[in-house]
C-alpha cells in the first residue's frame, strides 16, 4: 500500500521539480540593539547547506549531518531542519513523500547567530523547492518558524525572517508574523565577531527583569525610531546616535567576557555601534563601509586574541537575498 | 542712553524687516499612541496667532492677549509667548528692541492640544520674522521648546516641533532635540475630539507607574516600528495594526470619561486607530480619507452629545506647513 501510493504522488510530481535540491540559509544578527525580540538582519556567511533528495523509501529521513560534533538528532521529529519541512509536508498533505534530508552545518551552534533558524529556514526551503516551490518564501515562513519554536522554545521569527527573506526585518508581531523588510543604505557593513564562549539561550533570557523603566523604555523608543528613520534615509549619523539598547544590553553583557572593551574597539574603530547579536555571546557592529567593517572587526577580534580566548570572525554586507538555492 | 542705544539698533535693522508680523501657529497631537514622548503631528486648525511689531519704547511686552479668558499672564517672564521670544532676543543680543506683542488664543487650554507650544512656537517664529528671519526654525526650535518647558516644567518638543515645521515628528532624544520628519501618507486625515473636562497634565504624569513590564515595552516598539514602516510605506494596513498603545493608554483612559465608548466608536466608523492626544482630554483618530475622518469625528462627537458633555471637533489632514506667517 505504501508503495503504490508513493507512485501515485510520484505520478503527480510537478515537471519542473527536480531530483535534488541544496539551500543555503545564512546566519542571522537578531535584536540589532535597539529591537529586542523584533528586528534582525542577515549575513552573508556563515550558514547553514541543507540538501534534500527524493528517494524511494517512502517518508522524511534525514540522512546526513556534518559539521555538528555529533550533537544533532538524526530523529526527523527532534531535528530543526526536518522538523520545519515536516510541518511544511503536513500542511500540503505530501506526507507520504519518500525525501532524504542532508544537514551541513557551516555555522557555530549557541552563538548567537541563528543557526538553529538557519538549519530550520533551510530544512523547509529546501523540502519546497524539492516539490517545485509550490509555497511562496512568505507562505513557509511559519513553517520554519515551527522549526526555531522546536530548538528555542518560543515562536519568534526574529532570526529566521532575515535568514529566510534577506535584508534587515522588523518583526511588528511575532504571534501574526507581521514582518516587513526595511530598506538597507549603500555601503552598511557588519563585524561580527562570534568568541568561543557559552552563553546559554535560557539563561540569557532568564537573566532579563521582567519590568523595565518608563525612562529606559521611552529613551529605547527614541533610538528604535531614529534607526528606522536612519534606515530609511541611509542618515549613518542618526544610525549612530541611535544605535544604543538602554534595557537588554546592560543586563546581559556581563554574560560575555571583555564585551565593553570590545565594544569601545569597535567603536573606536569607527563603527556606527555595537551591540550583543541575539542572546550573544556574538558581538556585532555596523559600520558604513567595508573598509571601515574590516578595520572594526580586527579591532574587536584583537581583544579577544590577546586573553588567547578563541574567536572566529565574519564581515558581511547585509545580505539581501535571504536563503537560496545553491 | 536707551534711546540711542534702541536707534543704533534701528540703524542696523535688516532691509526686509517689517514692522510688524504675524505668525499662525498649530496645535498638535503628541505621544500618537505608539510615541509617548517621542512623536507628534501637526493640525491645520485650530492653532494661535502672534503679533509682533516694533515699538518705540525698548524692551518686549505684551500689548495684548484675546481668547484666554484672563488666564494667562502679561508679563514678558511669565508667557511662554513672550518668553520664548525673549530667550531668542537674549541669545541674538538683542534683547534692547522696542517689541510689542499681542496673543491670541484660539484654542483651548488643558486640552492635549499643545496649546502652550503653539504659543511658544508662535512667540518666538514671529519676533524671528520680525527681525528679518535672522535664524532657520530649525535654530529656534530650542528657544520655543524652552516656552514650552515654562509651561510644563519639562524640556521636550514632542508638541513644540509638530507645530514649528508641521507634518509628523520623531523627537529621537528631547534632549538633543534630535528631531526628523516622517513622510505623511497621501488621505491621512486626523479627527480630534476636545471634551471639555479636566485633565491636569501633572496628574496624567503623575499616574503613570514607572515601570513597563518587558513584553509590552517589546508589543510597543514593535508598534512603534510598524508605525514608521506604515508612514513610509503608506501601508494604512500596518498603520492600523500598529496603532496601539499597551503601555500608557491603559493608564491614562480612566481620567476621560467615556474614553473607551468614543474609541470604539471611532473605530466602528472606520478609523485606523483611535487613542489619548497628548496628556488628553482631547482624543485623536487616524483615518485614510477625509470623508472617513468627517464620519470618524462625528461618530465620537456624538458619543459627549448624548452625554451633554461639551465637545470641540477638529477634523484635519496631517498640516505639513507647521507655523507660518500671515
Amino acid at each position: 500500500m505504501v508503495e503504490a501510493a508513493h507512485f501515485a504522488r510520484t505520478f503527480h510530481k510537478p515537471k519542473q521539480t527536480m531530483n535534488s535540491v541544496s539551500v543555503f540559509a545564512p546566519a542571522s544578527v537578531a535584536n540589532v540593539a535597539v529591537g529586542f525580540d523584533i528586528l534582525g538582519f542577515a549575513l552573508d556567511r556563515p550558514g547553514d547547506e541543507i540538501v534534500a533528495r527524493f528517494s524511494d523509501k517512502p517518508g522524511l529521513r534525514i540522512t546526513r549531518i556534518t559539521g555538528d560534533g555529533g550533537k544533532l538528532s538524526m530523529d526527523t521529529q527532534k531535528n530543526t531542519a526536518s522538523f520545519s519541512a515536516y510541518k511544511l509536508l503536513e500542511h500540503l498533505g505530501e506526507n507520504e513523500w519518500g525525501i532524504d534530508m542532508e544537514i551541513h552545518k557551516k555555522m557555530p551552534f549557541g552563538s548567537g547567530l541563528g543557526s538553529s533558524a538557519a538549519s530550520a529556514v533551510g530544512g523547509v526551503m529546501a523540502v519546497n523547492e524539492l516539490l517545485g516551490g509550490r509555497l511562496s518564501k512568505r507562505e513557509i515562513l511559519h513553517f520554519a518558524v515551527l522549526g526555531e519554536q522546536l530548538a528555542d522554545g518560543a515562536y519568534h521569527a526574529d532570526n529566521v525572517a532575515p535568514s529566510l527573506f534577506g535584508g534587515i526585518v522588523l518583526i511588528r508581531s511575532n504571534r501574526d508574523l507581521d514582518v516587513h523588510n526595511i530598506p538597507v543604505p549603500d555601503g552598511l557593513y557588519a563585524s561580527v565577531l562570534y568568541p568561543e564562549v557559552e552563553v546559554l539561550t535560557r539563561d540569557a533570557r532568564a537573566i532579563l527583569k521582567k519590568e523595565v523603566p518608563l525612562s529606559a523604555t521611552i529613551e529605547q523608543c527614541g533610538n528604535l525610531a531614529g534607526f528606522m528613520v536612519g534606515l530609511y534615509n541611509s542618515d549613518f549619523g542618526l544610525l549612530s546616535r541611535s544605535l544604543h539598547d538602554v534595557i537588554i544590553e546592560p543586563q546581559r553583557a556581563q554574560l560575555i567576557p571583555h564585551f565593553y572593551a570590545t565594544k569601545a574597539a569597535a567603536l573606536n574603530a569607527g563603527a556606527l555601534g555595537c551591540s550583543i547579536s541575539g542572546a550573544g555571546p556574538s558581538i556585532f557592529a555596523l559600520s558604513s563601509s567595508r573598509a571601515i567593517a574590516e578595520n572594526v572587526g580586527i579591532a574587536m577580534e584583537k581583544i579577544y586574541l590577546e586573553e588567547n580566548i578563541n574567536c572566529q570572525l565574519f564581515v558581511s554586507p547585509i545580505n539581501q537575498q535571504g536563503a537560496i538555492r545553491l
